[in-house]
Formats: structure tokens, C-alpha cells, sequence
């Protein structure tokens, strides 16, 4: 993997909930100037991400649900609806963690169906592999296939754990091409990188993509 | 400060992201036998916690852009309305501290009013001290007042710090009688109650209610 081919893979992203603009403005500014794939912001920031980034290949992401998924699927798909208004080119939802461990799949898949329909976006589903068993990370990687998403996503960052190699390659022989596979969450050096990588993830979601890109170039 | 006193200004909680039913369900009935003020859950178990406390005086409360505060403002007053339409009696939205911090005062004032405005709902304005300075807490105390919010309430459980007596004892300064305060986050014991009691708090945000309720009688 050379310099461009990692860069082309990462949701450059800043999610906390006191991120000021000048911060946000230097992630989007990143983003761009390297050729990331996306930026990836709260939902408050999609407007100037999309500003930011006219012209350009780099796509915005938000989140829906973020990050305990607790909400409503009214809301979500509200959410979702006006994040794709504002500008939102890919959407990462968060399931109903609890509704799934619950055995409500009927649930989590309506949701997530709901939602996919909602819009024309790239949709990323995070299944917040922290809380899952080894059975219930299988049955909503099923479900994401059912519902012909687009990516299945780690993690949303908030919780104890995030990508984890072991974890992305049981959702990867679930969804083998059916689905792609977002790792994110503490990812912080090049190593962690190409193992998720070869565990069968396409996508990054990193907030240390600046200290994760010197690596690669010293690399060579 | 008796059992009953205690109770009657307790917001009995559970939030977590895995929170499956049957334990929301005991969350629920636990506020119902010992008449909590309220049971604070998320928006997906609002119609669950509406139809267990019918015909009693246990109010539902749930929580809104929870808990980082960072959707759009549109999405928030949407969250409100749809969560009032399922039953909660009780609204605890998180500001954007973004905003807050970048020192947009109308965009954070605007937010709050149009909340709410949305519902005739009581509102409880998380200002989650953990992001906060002195200064940016004295304004955003202010601005609640301006809007003539409920209960300014501390944190939303979610972040590094939770209730904090000093911090309640600054937030008291600048509502004083114009809103109420309520304190919630790693709320642990007895002493904890009394001494945000002391500093202005009459409402506590609690998960582990039951466990302080027992040193409440141990000291009878």
C-alpha cells in the first residue's frame, strides 16, 4: 500500500462534541489538500464541509444516530434526510445496539432499511462491535447484506473498544464481497493500518491520519 | 433531607447504548414503586416507559441530540416534537458546545428557544460542564435564562467529568431562582446528593438510586 492508495481509503474525521470551527476547518482543509477519501463531521458541520469541498473528489460523511444509535428510526430517517439536504454524500448510521442484542432483528433491519431508502447516499451501518457477542456481530452482518448497504463500520470511537483485527475479519466472512467493511476507532499507527487492511478493510475512519501518513513516508 | 424528599427529586436513569429492555423495564418499575421524580431513558424506550407509568405521577424524560449535542438545530426540534408525540412529559437537550464555544450566543440561544417552543413540555438544558470554562458556563447560564428554560442541568453522564458542586455552585449564581438546576453524572453516594443539594441542585440525574436510597435508610 504506497501513500496515495491509504490516503484514498480514509474518512478523515473529527466527531467530538466540543470541535470548534477553526478545528473542523483544518480537518476538512487536510482532507482536501490530501485527497482523502471523505471527512467525516457531525451533522452540524455538513454545510461547511460541503462548502469546503465543491469542486473537489473528497466526499462529506456525517453520522446518524450518533453514537449510542438510541434514538428513534423516525428520527434516524429524519436525520438522515436532512443530512443529505445539507450535503452529506455518505451517511454512517448507528443500529439499535440494544433492540439487536434484544433478538429484534425485524427491528434492526427495518431500520436500517428505512434509512437506506431515505436517500441516494453511500450508506456505512456501525454495528459497535464493543457491545456485540461473536453471534450477534454475525446476525446484523447479515442483516447489513439483507439490506444491500453499502459498508459495515467497526465502530463508532465512543464506546470501550474500536477496530479490532479479529473482529473485522468474523465480519468479513459474513459479508465477504457482498459488503465492504470501514474499520475505525483508535487506529493510530500504519501497522494497525495494514492489518485491518489484509483483515479485509477498505475503509479507515482516523483522526491521527497526519501522524499515520509520516509513517508511510518514511516508509519509503 | 428524608427518603421521600430524596425520591421525589430523583430522575431515575438509564441511557446506555446496550440498555436491553428488560433491564429498562426494571429502570422503569423502580422509579413506578418509589415515586422518582421521573425515569430518564433514551427516545427509542419513550412509548415503553409511557404505557408502564399511565396513571401514575412518574413522569417520562428523555433525552435530545444525546449526548454530544452536535446535530442540526432543524434535527433537535424535530427529536423534541417526536419524542413529546411518543410521551415524554420531560425534554433534557444537549446544547451545541461547539457553537458555545465559538462564541455564537444567538445561534446557541435559537437552538434552545426554538426547543423549546416545539413541545409545552418541561426543558432541561445539558450544558456539560466537562467542555466548559468559567466564563462559557456563566453565558450559557444566561442565555438559559434569556429562554426561560426548566432546569439547566449539568452533564449528560457521557463526558469526562459529571457533576461537579463547585460548578453547581456557579451555575446557582447566574439562574438563581429564574431556572432550577439539575445535577446528574457519576453521582455516587449519599454525600454527593447533599452536597449538590447544598450548592442549588433539586434534581439529581441517578443510576445508582438504589444504592444510595439503602444509605438514606441505614440513616433513619
Amino acid at each position: 500500500m504506497n501513500k496515495e492508495e491509504f490516503l484514498s481509503m480514509v474518512d478523515h474525521t473529527i466527531l467530538k462534541a466540543d470541535a470548534m470551527e477553526e478545528d473542523v476547518k483544518k480537518v476538512i482543509q487536510f482532507a482536501k489538500e490530501n485527497k482523502c477519501a471523505s471527512v467525516c463531521i457531525n451533522p452540524y458541520y455538513v454545510k461547511l464541509a460541503k462548502e469546503m469541498l465543491k469542486e473537489t473528489d473528497v466526499k462529506v460523511c456525517t453520522v446518524i444516530g450518533f453514537p449510542l444509535g438510541q434514538n428513534t428510526t423516525k428520527v434516524k430517517v429524519y436525520e438522515a434526510k436532512s443530512a443529505a439536504e445539507d450535503g452529506a454524500d455518505e451517511i454512517d448510521m448507528v443500529i439499535n445496539v440494544a433492540a439487536l442484542k434484544d433478538k429484534k432483528y425485524d427491528y434492526v433491519y427495518d431500520e436500517i432499511k428505512k434509512i437506506k431508502d431515505a436517500t441516494d447516499k453511500l450508506l456505512k451501518v456501525i454495528i459497535e462491535n464493543a457491545y456485540l457477542t461473536s453471534e450477534e456481530r454475525k446476525v446484523v452482518c447479515e442483516i447489513c447484506v439483507k439490506a444491500k448497504v453499502d459498508f459495515v463500520k467497526t465502530s463508532t470511537g465512543f464506546a470501550k473498544t474500536g477496530a479490532i483485527v479479529s473482529e473485522v475479519r468474523e465480519m468479513k466472512e459474513v459479508v465477504k464481497d457482498m459488503a465492504k467493511i470501514k474499520a475505525a476507532g483508535g487506529i493510530s499507527k500504519m501497522s494497525d493500518v495494514i492489518d485491518l487492511y489484509n483483515a479485509g478493510a477498505v475503509r479507515f475512519g482516523l483522526s491521527r491520519t497526519e501522524s499515520i501518513l509520516k509513517e508511510f513516508e518514511e516508509e519509503i
